[in-house]
């Protein structure tokens, strides 16, 4: 047992809903006074550095609800109840971009929001890109596909219309790739 | 307007905590359809990458009950209502770490989960990092203090003991700074 750990005296249902569950959790601390946590059940995610053979990264735009405007993002998705993270990073290209790939490499993963969610991303490399054909879409996904190079993702980072953890990852992580090249 | 836009019918509030808040939106799709969306608003956060003259970055070890155990992140803490998130950074890293620092450069800002959550988290670099005092902790606070080598800290990525979004950015980050120097 931790010496941090929060020993959960109370768990109550907030919420199940079709991607997120919250649970309002009472918890002993250790120093024996009690708190509530508020939490986050994610059924987890994936997403997809994917650099073509002419140096351009393959993102997406897409409108995002919670934030009331669009980003521009890597390719991911949330995993599928039972889904192996790699079928479906392959699956979230596919479907996000119209790309197979010949190569899939896990680069890492981690928690998005370890303070109230645990919600775990699976961020892999996509090499030997193919564009195999039009986009396969979700009913209620509206997505339109860029590639862009590196110098126009910084820009866009700088325009913050590239704005979320996991795409901020995989510039810095394309950035990484370049200067070792030199 | 956005050409994706999902335009609100109707917001149900389910839940309004002390962290965050859930909302269930009935929205109206480009096409036409409507789709439900779950949203988790949430205050924002700040982060700071502080590496002492010894080469050494200030992390804090600390139990996370949406995750069940602990994890080892850079120190970082959520926004107080009308907070800048400057002042925030400095509060957050004396009160985790006991450190102050002399300069405090913004590096970047990302949505740490944009497809479900509005958590908004601001990374800063921290130099002229002086140990002014003991740790002062919130009531419900448990948290250990660490400082790392660079070596040290990619070892904790590899068991997974440094695991989530912003620690793993800074990771990256200063793996990055070290290139750069050489």
């Amino acid at each position: 047992m931790s010496k941090f750990e929060e020993r959960t005296i109370h768990r109550k249902t907030i919420f199940e809903g079709r991607i997120i569950d919250l649970y309002l959790d009472e918890v002993s601390l250790p120093n024996g006074k009690t708190s509530s946590r508020e939490i986050i059940k994610h059924p987890g995610a994936v997403a997809v550095i994917a650099i073509t053979e002419e140096e351009k990264i393959l993102l997406v735009e897409q409108y995002r609800k919670a934030l009331e405007r669009t980003l521009i993002e890597i390719p991911a998705g949330k995993l599928e109840k039972g889904e192996d993270p790699r079928e479906s990073a392959k699956r979230e290209l596919m479907e996000e971009t119209g790309y197979t790939c010949e190569n899939l490499e896990h680069i890492t993963s981690f928690y998005t929001s370890p303070g109230f969610a645990n919600e775990l991303v699976h961020i892999y490399q996509a090499t030997g890109l193919k564009q195999e054909r039009e986009l396969q879409l979700d009913e209620d996904e509206f997505v339109s596909v860029m590639e862009v190079t590196y110098d126009e993702a910084l820009n866009l980072v700088k325009e913050q219309k590239i704005f979320d953890a996991k795409t901020m990852y995989a510039v810095q992580y394309w950035q990484m790739l370049k200067q070792q090249e030199k």
